[in-house]
């Protein structure tokens, strides 16, 4: 049985000491209402749910999986209880706004809530996050009258929501939708059309479900700039709010899938199904945009999760592990065989995902802090400049926190040895959970095309800058005896700032340059952003007493010794340019000549 | 459904362009008996069991599984006929001596044909393979008797073989296994224990299953100098040949598992069951070892196999798949999107695949051809030169195939977006079953721990030092056309022999730096043997016409260019040493503070 047990340690140091949330918030009088203790007590609820309540359904759901049948999904065992619980403790609105039944919490608290959740039920995570994203679209979009029906019930877990924006032949181009909006008399449209991916579509844990979904109008632009959203409820809602008739939207199948097996993904069919414009006409990706930077940052946060939930079963099972001596002579001479921990590879497998974990947990805070300024500030600079730090790192956020966390699974399973292969551990599951990740929300690939050509070229490298001199401003500031890694942040912002301008140069004279380099560059601001994490933490731990501290120091002298140097090759590639890539006919990829 | 076209062009041009086999059998009296002639109905004969006998069977077979009950193993519905033809048409003792009923070919030849299969089957491929690999170590140590007895049976596929090593708390490491045997009056001994992992452990496919089993005699030395090896049947043979009582020896259930669901992978129970002394006491982890760098290299073909089918898979998907439009302007106006190859990044994951897959093959060959030198050159100097080489490039044929191979997979799932993580498609399928491959024969890790340990430090590098020689040697006299791969090669060769004699002096003075800096020498030296193979095949293209030839050296300007730049930072991380991994106390890693 897979363990776990929240990193509240590790959380409470981020937030207090690393990032001095409370004087954060205090200083900002719409986020006054947070605290410390406020935050500790949210911390600690969360974990008790977690490793009570989601952590014994994880392994369950993945064998039961969700079930379709008479055109209706039905989810695991537990799981219907497990949401209510959710819905009552109110963990459904703790970032949404208090006037719709939310608690209004921070996103740079909330992060540190999610990751407990997806590292011990990711599936189960899901069903509340769509929810959530819809429930921000609609806050940020809907009508006051939408809000108002809507919003109360979703954050209270009685109805939940989706984002229905996939077809079978678009995804990731979503200007060639075709489900069509018909406009009915009464001001409602007709939806017609399929939407394929659909997390959620349809359970038995609410007793609505508010589907938004992208759509087209009669004569719309074609392309992205005609697309509009709606709100498609399964049961459409009476005048006084109660459930009413059965909308024409439904499941048409779930998809069998590697993983998140609890968490139905589903074909919805809409047939002439009554949909409710969300703002103006052919503004629906627009809506659709504004909560993909949170959401982005979740699938991050997934990463997060998986990759602590994974290291800490491989630590345990390394330590309990015997087989083999050390090579500086025998350290268990009571036993048959020393702990597995003596290796350093094993050692150099459970110290990567460790190191991925804590400064994943720090990066999510500072880009969660980022967030709240956006919203929270009233200052229209700090705003501005919060702006372009997320737009820039959302897809650092979303793409390398889960690339790593991949890695990090992969290695912690491979801690188990064969055993790491066998269902009942729950490593594989874990690996098979987290590897969608990559994928969904526009794939890895696709956030690194958007961090290299929206988030840089296309304002010249200004957001990129101004991330390299805040960094560069803080490794100035360290302490002398943080040499080690004062010296390796100043190389790393200098390496980044050169690249960054020999990317901005090929990119004038060649416009296939950029997406050739696009996940080298995206793994390169990666390493940069936690290096500086690393700097961050090893600065609130300087000069403190405790092997806590220490510990602190030590990981992060391994991560600059031992996981830096990827920089390097990263760099080199970018080098060589997109001539060896283009250079082959499209037809070479299906031919074996 | 997803597609096979066995790459019988790359073959060819590998076998008669890049390492001139025919010449090479020619040469030697003990391989005349093969020409290309034979090798290439082989390979067409192969091509066409692999597209249409097992190819049709690994969906349902991941689908169905191997089950279990009433003690008894059952493999998914048309394993069984499948495993009847691969049989009768003489595919099990492909390898094997003539003698027993074997054809006599080459492994440089069988790596490839085994290749088909692994693509298309790896859960089938593994009932044979550990025939293959029990027959092996039967024909080495077995008396002439024994080998009367089983190894006819096992090469026409009437019996199977199993190869029983691993115990609940001993894998890697084998001194510590409790099976016992107890010698009877007559000769033979009563083993008790039980085994775990065992692949092909029981099925339905064969008459009987010789079990090679490792087992300590009373008063066996401790550790791995103790441990003996036994032949234990399903069913005891009688002295016509046929098959007689049942023994005590059988299945106690079957591992559920991430992947190669349709293999069988056994919790065996031996209960005083009769086994028959293979060799002498005290000398069974030889017997295994005889086997280990054939079935070692089968691992590396196992992860070429998936990568070639991933590939496959993922070039055609990319080409079907139209979504978005090329930077350079629109490529299909009549399309509503252009194909996602016209986007580097699809193409840097594609040509990633396909130059493992093109590397993977030659230098299966190579290390094949190093195999069949030791098995049947008669000339004493060159077999032990064979032997040298082969012992440094197991490792790397294991564990850099299998984890580059795993890398191709993964980037072949991501070409298909969404869609790869649905089972229908295959190819989550295909991350799955290979995964197991890095695990299981030696984790990679230990492979790292084998090559940087016994095959370098231990013979003081002499290993290393003739095998880049030999490609010192080769490069010198590339063309000076080839001048890209030429200075490339030369350097990659100056860089392992600088990080090497760095190896050595420093684990003089550290025994735990080889440990720590294992995987990346192991990844170095597969870089380094990836260069040579390009520039081997580089150099069969070089100055021949056609599209074929000249996207050979298209794809190694792809791989020095964006490939090989990994090097750099494996060796960085090498030369950053033990200490930042070992400065940890044991207690830190379950521990938060």
């Amino acid at each position: 049985m897979p363990i776990y047990n929240a990193p509240l340690a590790d959380m409470r140091f981020i937030l207090n000491e690393v990032f001095n949330a409370e004087q954060f918030w205090q200083a900002n009088e719409n986020l006054a209402h947070v605290d410390a203790a406020t935050a500790e007590a949210i911390l600690e609820e969360m974990a008790k749910f977690a490793q009570n309540i989601t952590l014994p359904l994880n392994r369950t759901g993945d064998e039961e999986g969700a079930q379709f049948s008479n055109g209706q999904v039905t989810t695991p065992a537990g799981f219907k209880q497990a949401f209510k619980q959710y819905a009552e403790g109110g963990w459904i609105g703790l970032a949404a706004d208090e006037e719709w039944g939310g608690q209004g919490m921070p996103k740079m608290l909330t992060v540190l809530a999610d990751e407990m959740l997806f590292a011990t039920n990711p599936s189960f995570m899901l069903y509340p996050l769509l929810s959530v994203g819809a429930g921000m679209a609609l806050n940020s979009y809907a009508s006051q009258q939408q809000k108002q029906t809507y919003l109360p019930k979703i954050y209270s877990g009685e109805w939940s929501g989706t984002m229905c924006l996939t077809e079978p032949h678009a995804g990731t181009d979503l200007g060639i939708i075709k489900t069509k909006a018909e406009p009915n008399a009464d001001g409602s449209y007709n939806i017609t059309g399929t939407k394929i991916f659909i997390t959620g579509g349809d359970h038995d844990l609410a007793d609505n479900i508010i589907h938004l979904v992208l759509a087209k109008t009669p004569n719309a632009p074609a392309g992205s700039r005609g697309i509009s959203l709606f709100i498609v409820p399964k049961f459409l809602v009476n005048e006084d709010g109660s459930v009413g008739e059965r909308n024409t939207a439904g499941p048409g199948s779930i998809e069998h899938k590697m993983g998140i097996k609890a968490s139905a993904t589903c074909v919805m069919n809409f047939d002439a199904a009554k949909g409710f414009l969300v703002g103006k006409e052919n503004e629906g990706l627009a809506a659709m945009f504004v909560m993909m930077n949170y959401e982005r940052l979740s699938m991050g946060i997934q990463g997060l999760g998986a990759s602590e939930f994974a290291y800490q079963n491989a630590a345990q099972y390394a330590t309990d592990r015997l087989q083999g001596r050390s090579v500086t002579g025998v350290k268990s001479p009571n036993q048959p065989a020393d702990s597995i921990l003596v290796h350093g590879d094993v050692r150099r497998m459970l110290l990567n995902a460790r190191a991925n974990n804590e400064a994943s947990r720090a990066f999510a805070v500072y880009v969660g802090q980022q967030l709240d300024i956006t919203k929270f500030s009233t200052d229209p600079e700090a705003v501005a400049q919060a702006n372009n730090r997320v737009a820039l790192l959302t897809p650092i956020a979303k793409a390398y926190l889960t690339d790593t966390a991949f890695q990090a699974t992969i290695d912690a399973q491979m801690c188990f040895g064969g055993h790491g292969y066998i269902r009942e551990w729950g490593m594989e599951q874990c690996v098979r959970d987290l590897r969608i990740a990559q994928i969904y929300e526009g794939t890895n690939g696709v956030q690194a095309q958007d961090l290299i050509g929206r988030k840089t070229i296309k304002c010249g490298g200004e957001y990129i800058d101004e991330y390299l001199a805040e960094i560069r401003d803080f490794a100035n500031e360290l302490d002398s005896s943080l040499n080690f890694i004062k010296d390796a942040t100043l190389d790393v912002v200098t390496e980044v700032e050169m690249v960054t301008h020999f990317i901005l140069e090929s990119a004038k004279e060649n416009p296939e340059f950029s997406n050739a380099a696009a996940i080298d560059y995206l793994h390169a601001v990666g390493l940069l952003s936690f290096t500086y994490m690393f700097a961050k933490m090893a600065s609130a731990a300087q000069g403190k007493s405790g092997e806590f501290y220490q510990n602190k120091l030590s990981l992060a002298h391994y991560f600059i010794q031992r996981v830096l140097p990827d920089l390097t090759s990263r760099i080199l590639k970018i080098k060589a340019g997109s001539d060896v890539i283009m250079n082959f006919s499209e037809d070479y990829f299906t031919n074996q000549g």
